[in-house]
């Protein structure tokens, strides 16, 4: 059993890298994150987020382990399979509040998680 | 604090209604439970599922409250609001796997409280 979670060097990612802390602390479990870099990110940018994972998770004293998505890769499916072969409890995901121009959206991604999860999703806002 | 959940008697009602508890638990947090019928449900059936609510719930000792929506009152809009004035920690929903047509969807109720909760959301998946 396992905690899974996406992760991206975005204000979404962060929030979705904290509840999910939070969430592994809570049921005693370990962590599998996701580094994902957005459509376009350099090999520099995905080592840097990898990091920024790290060092976030080390003071909580969970274990966990940081993978990274293989560049072309879709998302939504390996994090859907991570939890799988992981049998994870949960997958955290975060949720994007406003599009570039103002409007509510929820990601296609972020839907194709809720709807193909094996198991429950959590969808964490960050902080206004 | 508290975790609020919406209840429905169905499948993802259910779900949700479960993961609600072990939420609950886990976090030591009361439970709110907002029941609602669907579109058309008649009175008994409301009172009925706020039963199933009471004792499902009962055995878990967890403490709770049972309320229902208003006929006619948008469910989405309402559990957002219960958690903004229970000062929630979270809400969970059920997420529905397909449509009447066996077709993958997100009901728009769960895309606006993803989108609108002023906190974490746990989408629980029904077992298939």
């Amino acid at each position: 059993m396992a905690v899974v979670v996406g992760f991206i060097a975005t204000a979404e990612g962060r929030a979705a890298l904290e509840a999910a802390i939070e969430e592994a602390k809570l049921r005693s479990q370990r962590l599998l994150v996701l580094v994902h870099g957005g459509r376009d990110a350099e090999p520099d940018a995905i080592e840097e987020a990898m990091e920024e994972a790290r060092s976030t998770i080390d003071p909580s004293g969970v274990g966990y382990e940081v993978r990274h998505l293989q560049r072309g890769k879709d998302v939504a499916e390996a994090l859907v399979h991570t939890a799988i072969d992981a049998d994870a409890e949960l997958i955290v995901i975060g949720i994007r509040r406003r599009s570039p121009l103002g409007k509510l959206i929820l990601g296609s991604n972020a839907q194709r998680i809720l709807l193909e999860s094996p198991c429950h999703v959590l969808a964490a806002k960050p902080q206004e």
